[in-house]
């Protein structure tokens, strides 16, 4: 991968873990929260990747007035899993993914505690580290499937929890890390078989969209057509096999609502 | 904690790591696997800790034919986190309780991934390796709750959604790790905030509701009354601070089946 893009995310974990208790502030929403560590992190990635990349623009979780434009764009989440951070859970990924022509063309997620490199470029294959990731073969009924439970969204908590009780059966078993950005690692090195949240932002799933199709996998919007990166989106990933029967199934549920 | 159960866990998780692709039976439920290193992990625990404990009893997950004495009985999950582990997602702990008097008397859960061993003496605190555990102090709206989809029983899924329905607008936010024992680890560590499971058995939750305890917190059944250790209950942990208010709440779930 891009040397100075690595670099840059080594030191941006460094900062993340070096805040002993981060301040948490409110964001407003039911259970949305960031602390002065995505606050700080974010504000390192946007100095650094401007200075590494001149030319390129950005769109961030903790920014305001930022757009998606056809050049190179930087779509960055400066710590996916705030929750998990603050309450020490081990569990949080940085993300980085550059759109160009308003498709991803490069990405990183990098997962600090395990010193684990996730990374992409169009058409050259999904890697953590030096290995080389793919996609599950498992059929849908002993599927693992990550979820998100869209906690900022009170009016999708019904949808969320019917997706559970629709779909638990026809599956092994559902799990909820609270990093979708470590979700859809797992969906590329064929941990999980798929992964879905009712509502998800860019920042969220850019760069994770192009790890899973690196790694033979497929991502969409549950609701049909394809992924976008200027708002957020219903948004799956799956292992190829299971694609199209778990889109179904998520369908059929919206379909009762 | 006993030098000698620390050594039979330590060599126990060696095996369970030497395991390349370790073959994976099905129990016969839903989504309920064994595998032959569940199987040797468990056959090395009971051999060694026989030795080790001449007079010791035992209950074991993959057991047949084994009971609760009111002598010094172990109480053994060899993988708690099967699908984990077979998985390869690095969450699953090996957990080993022992009961005296149908009350646990000590207790050890290992994190072979962590390498953390977590460890608990009735009246004499609770640690992850040599630091002392203590439950959060997080309110309720602000809780971060594991849980366990009872995924072998299939009639508990309406119950088990309807809880993520009523209960997620109360809280922050729900994790699904697969590893009962890991979330209430969790807990006792203040990473989370409580943990339930519609129906969990003993091995799953001997060792892990000493250390609750022992870090401040309680553990009881759902729908009142202690945790018991000869067969499975509906089965909480929590933090002092949320435990009735978050009982209150799952017993009003339960009320509307």
């Amino acid at each position: 991968m891009n040397a100075a893009l690595a670099d840059i995310l080594h030191r941006a974990a460094q900062l993340m873990l070096d805040f002993q208790s981060p301040k948490v502030f409110d964001k407003g929403h039911h259970a949305d929260f960031v602390t002065e560590a995505d606050l700080a992190v974010q504000e390192f990635l946007l100095e650094e990747l401007a200075k590494a990349f001149p030319a390129a623009k950005f769109l961030a979780e903790e920014g305001e007035g930022q757009r998606l434009t056809d050049g190179l764009t930087f779509i960055i989440d400066p710590i996916d899993g705030t929750t998990n951070y603050f309450r020490r859970r081990r569990s949080s990924m940085i993300s980085i993914g550059a759109v160009e022509g308003r498709e991803p063309v490069f990405g990183a997620i990098y997962d600090p505690y395990r010193d684990e490199m996730y990374h992409a470029e169009k058409g050259r294959g999904a890697f953590c580290n030096e290995a080389r990731l793919h996609v599950s073969e498992e059929p849908f009924s002993r599927a693992v499937i990550g979820f998100g439970t869209a906690p900022y969204y009170e009016e999708l908590f019904e949808v969320t929890a019917r997706t559970m009780r629709e779909i638990l059966p026809k599956i092994a078993d559902f799990r909820r890390t609270g990093s979708a950005c470590l979700d859809m690692c797992d969906v590329a090195a064929g941990r999980s078989d798929g992964h879905f949240e009712w509502r998800l932002q860019p920042w969220d799933y850019c760069a994770a969209t192009l790890l899973v199709e690196e790694a033979g996998g497929r991502c969409g919007n549950i609701l049909g057509g394809p992924v976008t990166y200027d708002r957020g989106i219903p948004h799956m990933a799956a292992s190829k096999r299971i694609f199209e029967e778990f889109q179904a199934a998520l369908q059929s549920v919206w379909k009762t609502l």
